[in-house]
C-alpha cells in the first residue's frame, strides 16, 4: 500500500508545513489584534516568525488570503470562547444572556482583546474584497446564532410573543458596539456596568409576566 | 500707517496662503472620508491639489498635524450641519430628536458620508497621539451637547425625572453606532427604520404621562 511505502520524512513534511502555517497564523492574529487586519504585512510577520517573505507567501499566496485565514482563525477562537460555553446553558434566555455576557467580557477584556467582528467591521466597511466578505460572513453567522437564541427565548416562554426578534437583535448588538466604543476609544470604565444594567432592563420589559 | 504702506501684493499673500490651506484641507477631507484618516498621505494630497509634497508640508508641518486639522474641519462642518439646525428647535425633546435625526441621516446618507466621529473612533482606539486626542475631544463635545439636550428634556418635563441621563446617552449613542455598522458594513437597508422605531419607543417609555 502507498502508505507503507511512504518514508517517515515524507510523512512528516506536510505536518511540519501545517505547523509552520499555524505559527504564521498565530503571529498574524497577534499583530492584527494590535494594529488591525490592515496593519498586517507579510514583511512584519516574516520578521516575527523568522522566515523569508517568500517563505510566508508559500503558505498563503497573498496578503489578502492571509487576512482571510486570520478572520477564519479568529472566528474559530470566537466560537470556542464565546459561543460554545453558551451551548451548555439551557435554551432561551439563559443561553442568550451567556452569549452576550462572554462577548462583552471578551471585547473589553484588555488592551489587545479587541473584537475583530467589531473592529474589522469599521476597518472594512469601505473596502470591498475577499477579506470584507469573510468578515461579513463571520459576523452574519454570529448574528444568526444570537437571533436563534432570541427566537428560542420566545418559544421557551421567556420573552413575550410580541417581541420583534430582529429589532431586539439590533438593540443588543448596538449595545455591545457602544461598550466597545466607550471603553476602548473614550476610556469610559463604567460603560460595561451601564450596558449590563440596560440589558437587564430590556429583558425585564420584554419578559412574560408570570 | 503700516496698513497703508502694505502693497496689494503683500496683502494678497496671506489670503492666498489661507486659500491654499483651505484647498488642501478640502482635498484631505474628501480622501479621509473614503479611506479613513489613516488613509491620508501627503503624497496623495499633493497630487490632487497639484502641489509639491514640500508645498503641502509648508502649510501643515506634519501628516499628524494635517490629520488634526481635518478632524477640526470635520467637527466644524458637523456643528453646522447637525448641531446648529437643532438649536432652532425648542429646548428639550424636540431639540434632542432633531440632533439624533440629522446625525443619523448624515451618517448613513451615502457611500462617502461616513461619520468621522464613528469611523475615526474605530480607527484610533488603539493609536495614541494627537489625532486620537483631537477626535476624542470632538466626540466628547458632541456627547456633552447630547447630554445637555437630555437633561433639558427632563427639566422641560418632557422626560421623567427618574431618567438616568448618562444611561440614556449611552443607549442613544449605541443605536447610532448600530445603524452605522449595519448599514455600512452589513448593507442592511432597514436599520435606519428599526433605529427610528426603537428611539420612539425609548422616548415613549421615558416620557412623563400627562
Amino acid at each position: 500500500m502507498l502508505m507503507q511505502r511512504t518514508s517517515k520524512k515524507e510523512l512528516a513534511e506536510p505536518k511540519k508545513g501545517l505547523m509552520t502555517k499555524a505559527l504564521i497564523l498565530h503571529a498574524a492574529l497577534e499583530i492584527a489584534s494590535k494594529s488591525g487586519l490592515e496593519g498586517l504585512t507579510i514583511g512584519t510577520i516574516a520578521e516575527i516568525v523568522n522566515m523569508s517573505k517568500s517563505g510566508v507567501f508559500a503558505h498563503f499566496g497573498s496578503r489578502e488570503e492571509l487576512q482571510v485565514e486570520v478572520v477564519r482563525a479568529y472566528h474559530q477562537g470566537f466560537e470556542e470562547q464565546v459561543f460554545a460555553p453558551a451551548l451548555s446553558k439551557p435554551k432561551g434566555l439563559p443561553r442568550l444572556n451567556q452569549m452576550i455576557d462572554s462577548w462583552l467580557k471578551m471585547s473589553v477584556g484588555g488592551d489587545t482583546s479587541s473584537c475583530f467582528f467589531i473592529s474589522g467591521a469599521a476597518e472594512y466597511d469601505d473596502r470591498p474584497g475577499i477579506v470584507r466578505d469573510e468578515l461579513v460572513r463571520s459576523v452574519e453567522d454570529w448574528r444568526a446564532a444570537m437571533l436563534r437564541a432570541i427566537k428560542e427565548s420566545i418559544t421557551a416562554g421567556h420573552l413575550k410573543k410580541s417581541v420583534n426578534a430582529d429589532a431586539l437583535l439590533f438593540q443588543l448588538y448596538s449595545i455591545v458596539l457602544g461598550v466597545h466604543h466607550d471603553s476602548r476609544f473614550l476610556g469610559h470604565s463604567k460603560s460595561l456596568t451601564t450596558a449590563n444594567k440596560l440589558i437587564k432592563e430590556i429583558f425585564a420589559s420584554n419578559k412574560v409576566n408570570k
